[in-house]
């Protein structure tokens, strides 16, 4: 049995500010780093380890991250960043305010563009400056002549991380290494819909709550023997609560 | 031409307390993170940038990596940790201060251990736990059967970074990766001595600053065109100053 523990990154800048953010690559607030700490000590005190961490290219995943083995005392270990395990792609929606979108747009429209499995938000133009072309972390993608998205659906999320995690993640695991993932909550959903083979309408529904360790115990052929969040499960039930409550219409 | 940069980690715990430190992983103090974050702003304002780094498996190299590289909004590159970019063993000094082993020992024979080029510190019993084979970081080398130290002089540890810096940094350098190194006062003594031909003789006596960025312009065949130091130069004196006094007897 193999087990593998998966993380969304803590409170960040934009969960504060209610905004959409997709690979926006704004950083954790102090409340995310602390959550990310708490998440380390749960982990240590469970007697977790882990010998590789797989996160994506963004700060938020990066520094839950590294925060969870800094207080595991696992610093030394390595963490592999890749744009697979980025956040869902949100198009021209990022930087918009969640409630002020649901204001103009309606929130069965919102609801869609957040929780429906295959419906796009907006798409960027390709000239727009937040074309992943245009930024760093991709110019290695770029002169690859990989394909890069303008907007994604929770769908063409999930056909960006599962071949990532079977090619790359699936292989370490089975070679016997304890594997952990930061990552985002819609590249999670991805990830969960992809090991525990969840329908279409649930996924859209799951909210994965921020800084909580996801435990899965998998048998030798990947299925899930058992999946739980570690830690105190009322307090998980409130966070994801708080996830599902974000595009309400702020009154 | 090559641009290569090399940075020695920020005031460590046992930097402050004046223990000889070696393998033992402490941490970056305050002031440690803060002189990283300036080496960070003045490589970000100098126009450098970096595609990877290397460091140690040592949390205050890898602390002081990711500080800098967070400073340049970098946090997304690959950081790649290895033990062959330790501080130099030191052997069963490791722990003990310096002020008080110069006291027992007198101040010619410290000298010795610490700026000689082959005089070996007494070495760690196999049976003290903290060998490398008892520590986690090493247990890849231990199951490959890699031989790992109970103490080094300069000349050992030139032995470790300079077979890693040509077969696995060198080459990267040579595809076109611009690269910055953290690592320790002794591992970056081996490289300057590696990279620059310095003699036995005068490497013992160099002292590298801490947090200072030291850029090197290598030649197509990797001879030094020319290296400096960023920043204020009195301010790096006064620190190069402030390492050599390390092993003075406190009065």
């Amino acid at each position: 049995m193999y087990t593998l523990v998966v993380i969304r990154h803590g409170e960040s800048e934009w969960n504060q500010k209610n905004l959409f953010c997709g690979w926006t690559d704004v950083d954790l607030v102090e409340n995310g780093f602390a959550e990310a700490r708490k998440a380390g000590r749960l982990l240590r005190e469970g007697g977790y380890s882990f010998d590789i961490c797989y996160t994506s290219v963004l700060k938020r995943a990066i520094h839950t991250a590294y925060t969870v083995l800094d207080e595991m005392d696992l610093t030394w270990i390595p963490v592999i960043k890749n744009y697979h395990l980025n956040e869902r792609h949100y198009g021209a929606l990022q930087g918009l305010n969640k409630s002020e979108t649901t204001a103009k747009y309606g929130a069965e429209q919102v609801q869609l563009w957040r929780r429906s499995y295959d419906v796009q938000p907006p798409s960027l133009t390709p000239d727009d400056p937040r074309n992943p072309v245009f930024l760093a972390p991709y110019q290695a993608e770029v002169a690859a002549g990989m394909k890069l998205p303008l907007t994604e659906c929770l769908k063409d999320t999930v056909a960006r991380v599962a071949p990532y995690f079977d090619s790359v993640i699936k292989p370490q695991i089975q070679s016997g290494k304890r594997v952990l993932i930061a990552a985002h909550g819609n590249s999670i959903r991805a990830l969960i819909k992809h090991l525990e083979g969840v329908s279409n309408e649930t996924i859209a529904g799951m909210n994965v709550p921020t800084a909580v360790p996801r435990v899965y115990h998998l048998n030798e052929d990947f299925t899930v023997h058992d999946v739980s969040y570690l830690g105190d499960q009322a307090e998980i039930r409130a966070k994801m609560e708080a996830v599902k409550q974000q595009s309400a219409v702020k009154k």
